[in-house]
């Protein structure tokens, strides 16, 4: 880092400019490539949030593609500012369109790909600390490869000082065998930068102007190669963001395993970073977790399940389920085949069965909705039975009315709840029944007729 | 390709004939190995698919074990004919019974095996494109093996030209070398092949006649190097049973992630090869679509689906839930855990939700059946609303009725609706009741009795 | 095998000691690392069901960490003899804690890792074997591993005789080549090793007493090589967890593989060893098999289901569905989305279908309960026609009471049967009835209201 003379670190500002302008014809989406998802969020966010450590002062997306889209989805970040690239005539034309915006501008200026989602946090601070400490006018991200075919090829001496970049094509049969490659990731100078930047020139294949070129024409260039290949793969197709979508869950599980959680057969299951695991957590296999989940200690969640947004307390099991938006205490069995929809608020040692749907529900302790029910805008007590087929008619076609149901009471099968409805304390309501009148305490209520039989009728 | 004196190309003749007459011994099954399915085609039907192109004028199978049964099996094919291997004396033995049934025949034989179904059609036209150009008494089909232990070796020269094969336990350390190895799929200059088949021995360890000796007896004898060495897997066992279908399932999934279509974790989905998706359909984990199926642009698919010969139009989503024999309209939400069966034909911006089934009935535009409810035989209007719970009672035990709703009525929760019976528009039916006589337009229905309480019951 | 002068076999006695004092740390889990299940059983309990076959004299566990509770988990297995080590001061100091135990014992001594799973028991039974018949002081199980970074390497002429067991830090470049490695697995002659056990010295690094330390002092080692080098896989994380059982599972489905079951796509299902398969069984993907099953011909389970502990014959469709404590007799379809729990007894030709629950209930041949139902506590005749909706209300809020319906009978849409409840044979019940009284042989039964309307409500 810089010092000044009387040993003080000088304070230098870091720009992040991200490239964002293509089109991404071979993903063949309506959809700008950046704009893609992976894991829950957009590629271009994931590569945003990989700088943010860095606290930049200035960021910078390069749009040019349906620059109007990409712009609207992102406008909500604070402080990103969007320059328009247009045409896209190659990466060192999207880098000579901050030569306006970043006029004022001295220090690093960190040029970032918008389809190169997996770079870790630790790689972006090792190369920007690297530059400064070195005095170099550039500073590259390499990258050593299994099959560096296609890839630019960078000759570097031990101290990490770059002597030239090869493109592929251009290389020697000797250069060919040399596996360290330009991952087209780079701090620069900028007011290094901005010397060269104009020189650019399109005589090359393509036609286009190329960042890489400017890297020659610097007098110092140093490079950092990624401890990991794949956290430069780029994006250019749906099989290469099927690639990354599943080295992205195998880090997130590999974090998890080694906090504590098992994973009966991780391949099969996905994650979101937002979840949060206590310890003997066991994810049974073809589980996912989506949004911020928080899941409680020994809890075992799967197989067949689906949960997002969710809190899950200590020992909780979910099973061939699906939980979104929901709230589940502590001793509760879910499923299987049980749907717990937003603002389910399930209390401490509950049971939700097969085929019971609850949304916007609070169940306290101990309540046992076994089979086959709705229960839907409802507040129902401790230890209340709701009977197989119990149905909470909150919906009169207009408003979406309550229904509350008192501690220990207990549905008859088939029963219908007409909302709104209060059912008081230790209640008990005869199968069958359709219940349209608030009961009170300790009542019996029926609503059914009297079974009347033929006899003879099938001899 | 051969031409005349004057330069005009000659038609020749092509018989394919597919070995497909051994048991299988090591597939442990009552099934005869050919007649194995594969991503929802037998072996065999896979194999003379691939050489569809060619469009052969024979198409011959060599049968033998359960011989009738995979003819009667087979019999819906158009000129396929049946010829009778009995006892099974090898590969020889088994292109001798073509002696007879092709006596008139001159033009080239194709030799197919029917446990090797992962040829494409493409390396098939070139096998046989290759021996007509080059005017060969045979071609054959050869990969390059990481390792070839068991397997024949090819050597020839950089024409092409075969000069030995080599069967494993004959060859010297150095031959063993070689990579290049035989994948038993032939093609013949039909009269060449004719002159030497009689002379086959079963002087070998297995006493049986094999076709590969044959190569050696003929002139010219040249190779096709297949570029793809999983094509030739063969199918001796239910491990490589399951390797080929995963095979197969790479490439469905790359050819569609290719046009467009996301797969969240490809590996765990599996396809046909009648499947047909539009743009930026995103296939959730752990989906399965099978027989005739199209989707469109935009639809999201599982996780934990089963979609079976339907037809989904654009911005579908399907959740945990199983589609099977319907149609779907655009803008529709299912599941999840819903069950679509036959002939469900679901309007535009339908929902279908939770523990629901349909099942041969017509949705209207904007009808919602958002909980555990079965609609069977019915006719939706649009804008019904089918409260949690209903059923239409379709079956009277020997016939199944139909059920009529018109538009915008809605049914209170845990009605039934017995069939047949028409309910008007703009009816509402009330929870818990039961219907047996038609409803006009604009009514109200109830059938229930009037709710009663016995206080202090459970006190 | 030692022989006496007259060349009778001299019968040696066998002990067999576990380590499983450790703590496993890294596991990150309030479970002590022995006491992990895989697949269904806890690693110790695996480790000591590899060496069965053996039928050792003693069993010993070396416990330490947790020990109450391993002790309690385990001391139903017969004859099992706990030695406690405390503190827990190294692999030789876990042996020498069985310098009392086996004060009087001549034999050998077998020590097992409680961490390494994976051990076949044809392997151990080749160790002991070899050191039988070699008349070694010690044979201990060596494994070539691809990168053996961080383990021992063990020195041994052709005839398997031991020079030198060298730690990885200690070897030189030259030593560090030799991917011969010590797996931890040995077989002692006890009273050789009762010689120089006391000799163990604590002069390492860790400061703990080795076992290895012991090779070097006895006159005669021997090694026996693994040949599937992950047997000796030892698990010390979750990751290595997941690694383990993912193995254990692909050696069980290659096994039924081989055996005439299909796997459509394998690596998605697991199994537990008391699973029994017959003949063309198809397992769909991702579908879990777990405890005692037996499947039984031509079954196709799956996609997306689990069954444990039940009995399925010949012919059962099984699809997106939970069976557990079930039989299943032949010719049933079940599914999709159905729940068999504990003491279902589906007769022959049987249907159950969507969102359907059976519990404790016997269903004779031909039965139909094809949506929405719950049967719980029941007798359902033959050919009985369960009505979509249909609920036996076994519960009153104290006992659970038995249903019985006889044959041929049919329940209407949404009835209910209020348990003790017998409807007789030939019975017809209304759409939406509640039957709370018996009922008669070829009655109707009906308990609903009459159908009221008013018209012109809506307009």
């Amino acid at each position: 880092m810089p010092v000044d003379s009387l040993g003080f670190v000088l304070q230098t500002m870091l720009a992040v400019a991200v490239l964002a302008a293509g089109k991404g014809t071979r993903m063949k989406s309506a959809l700008p490539k950046v704009l893609q998802p992976l894991a829950g969020a957009t590629l271009v966010e994931r590569v945003l949030a990989s700088a943010r450590t860095l606290a930049p002062e200035r960021r910078i997306l390069i749009v040019g593609h349906q620059a109007e889209r990409v712009e609207a989805q992102l406008n909500h970040l604070d402080g990103l500012e969007f320059v328009l690239q247009q045409p896209q005539n190659g990466t060192g034309h999207a880098v000579q369109q901050l030569i306006a915006p970043l006029q004022s501008f001295t220090g690093e200026l960190l040029v970032l790909n918008g389809d190169v989602p997996l770079l870790r946090a630790e790689t972006i601070e090792q190369l920007v600390e690297t530059h400064r400490n070195s005095g170099a006018d550039v500073t590259l991200l390499t990258a050593r490869l299994n099959d560096p075919t296609g890839y630019g090829r960078v000759f570097a001496d031990d101290d990490g000082r770059v002597s030239a970049i090869v493109e592929h094509r251009d290389c020697t049969e000797e250069q060919r065998r040399n596996t360290l490659t330009n991952a087209g990731i780079y701090c620069f100078n900028w007011s290094k930068l901005l010397a060269v930047l104009p020189k650019l020139s399109t005589d090359n294949d393509q036609g286009e102007l190329y960042l890489t070129d400017t890297v020659s024409m610097l007098e110092r260039a140093m490079h950092v190669e990624v401890a990991d290949a794949d956290e430069v793969n780029g994006i250019n197709n749906r099989r290469q963001l099927a690639q990354c979508e599943t080295l992205l869950q195998q880090r997130l599980r590999d974090h998890w395993m080694d906090q504590g959680v098992t994973f009966v057969d991780p391949a099969s299951c996905t994650l979101s970073e937002s979840c949060r695991f206590g310890r003997d957590v066991v994810i049974e296999p073809q589980t996912h977790l989506r949004g911020v989940c928080s899941i409680g200690d020994n809890c075992r969640l799967g197989p067949g399940s689906l949960l997002e947004d969710s809190e899950l307390a200590e020992n909780v099991t979910v099973l061939h389920s699906v939980v979104r938006g929901a709230k589940v205490a502590r001793d509760v069995a879910v499923g299987p085949f049980a749907n717990l929809r937003p603002a389910a608020d399930i209390g401490e040692g509950c049971r939700i069965g097969n085929f019971v749907e609850v949304k916007k529900s609070t169940l306290a302790a101990g309540t046992k909705v076994n089979h086959l029910s709705y229960i839907g805008d409802a507040e129902l007590g401790t230890d209340v039975n709701v009977g197989a087929g119990t149905i909470t008619a909150n919906y009169d076609g207009v408003n979406k009315h309550r229904t509350v149901i008192g501690d220990r009471s207990k549905t008859g099968a088939n029963s219908v709840l007409v909302a709104p409805v209060t059912i008081g304390a230790d209640v008990t309501i005869g199968a069958g029944s359709t219940i349209t009148k608030d009961v009170p305490n300790g009542s019996l209520a029926l609503g059914r007729a009297k079974q009347w039989v033929k006899e003879g009728w099938n001899s």
